[in-house]
């Protein structure tokens, strides 16, 4: 029987508020067993970039990363926000260790051709599509007690360091490790999970199978940006993630939360 | 008979500079068997902060480190140069894997009290004293086929990342690393090495031992700036590392510049 590990994503809104940032530190640390932790940076990083003069450019909620962008977030992911909270967990007992995609070659990935939008290609600049992730060496330091904390950043083998999505980080690494572990991927929300009821906070959905996703999405109970999240999730499960959880930033033990599952 | 290691300290220009740069990662990746990368960054820091509008105050040569600041090295050190010496390293076949001291609890450092300069109490602020370094972890990721990469920050355990000088990083882990390792700790410096005739380029002193270091220092051939610096390489030596070699960026492989041993 394969052993657990719990993989929890999470945001930048939750990394950058002191207060939340707490309660996530200390909500970790208690998962028991092996953990790994996946978090993003975007607003500080678009908050550096203003400070510094550099212009935040967006197509689609997507960020433009051009070479001063990739500094800022080569700065901002994987020192500021990355060593932080390395740094903190190892104030608490976990054995931290802040990882990029480039650092001992974990996660390679290719710069974005440029992308049609509306009939216009647009060059999303220095971003990374995932090519594969060593899921040997990420097993060789958990296994050695380390609990990795990965900046959505990746390189492409070629020196150069690419932005990577956060979730796509979270779900790379869990698709990768299930080879190795039976495997929980948490992705913090700003709801208890996904809703039956949009109007009603406490109507979250236990348990979401394929089958209940098609029956969800016929019927409307699902629809708008949760679709792709839960085909994302779905998705991660098919690869052979045991279960993707949803669920607040502040109830990321895997038991709360919309569990989604083969 | 203990395997051989070599670690490599390289200053903030080496890095800064793109051509400095490149004929670093090409001459660090032709170095054989285990090594170990630590880097500065002063300059860019200083740079960086200037455009951030944060002021860069200096007492002794020293930086004073506030919060400021410490932000501004932890994104520096540890994100922009680390990943991009470790993404450039990558792409010349190095299993590099950056680290500053709260990575997997490396290495621990206290706040450094204030210091009397001249009859003043002077407050560096985050500026962390090394305490210790974890020997058997870096030990473990080096036989993984790891080449760390160390940025010169440390933590204090109770959450705070630390300023650290970086010679001084490369001593630690060299001294750490010497319980495992035939350690070779060399300097990149801005001459060929620790010259006989200040006037004469090529006088490089091949050899100093301690009994050399004394007699050097009674007939005044070494003085000033380089007392410190050979008296520290001597301790590194006398707390076990096989050599200190003191020599140019350009040849770090051990077997050029001035070589200080017991």
């Amino acid at each position: 029987m394969k052993e657990r590990l719990t993989i929890v994503k999470v945001g930048g809104a939750v990394v950058e508020d002191e207060q939340q940032l707490a309660a996530l530190i200390g909500n970790f640390s208690a998962i028991e067993g092996r953990k790994l932790l996946v978090h993003g940076g975007g607003r500080r990083a678009t908050k550096t970039a203003e400070r510094l003069g550099i212009a935040t450019r967006m197509v689609g909620g997507r960020r433009i990363t051009d070479a001063d962008m990739l500094e800022v977030v080569t700065m901002v992911y994987g020192g500021l926000v990355n060593k932080q909270l390395v740094a903190r967990l190892q104030a608490c007992g976990v054995n931290a260790l802040g990882l990029t995609g480039a650092d001992a070659d974990i996660i390679r990935s290719h710069k974005r051709p440029p992308v049609d939008i509306d009939g216009t290609a647009v060059d999303f600049g220095f971003v990374g599509d995932v090519d594969r992730a060593d899921d040997a060496m990420l097993a060789r330091l958990i296994e050695a007690g380390i609990t990795p904390v990965v900046a959505p950043l990746t390189h492409d083998g070629r020196g150069h360091i690419l932005n990577t999505n956060a979730d796509t980080m979270a779900s790379t690494t869990a698709i990768a490790l299930a080879r190795h572990y039976d495997v929980t991927l948490v992705y913090s929300f700003e709801k208890k999970g996904v809703l039956a009821n949009p109007a009603d906070e406490e109507s979250v959905i236990p348990v979401i199978t394929r089958t209940d996703f098609e029956r969800y999405k016929a019927d409307g109970t699902i629809s708008g940006g949760m679709l792709p999240k839960i085909e994302n999730a779905l998705a991660a499960c098919e690869a052979g993630v045991e279960r993707v959880v949803i669920t607040l930033a502040t109830a990321i033990d895997g038991r709360h939360g919309t569990v989604i599952t083969r």
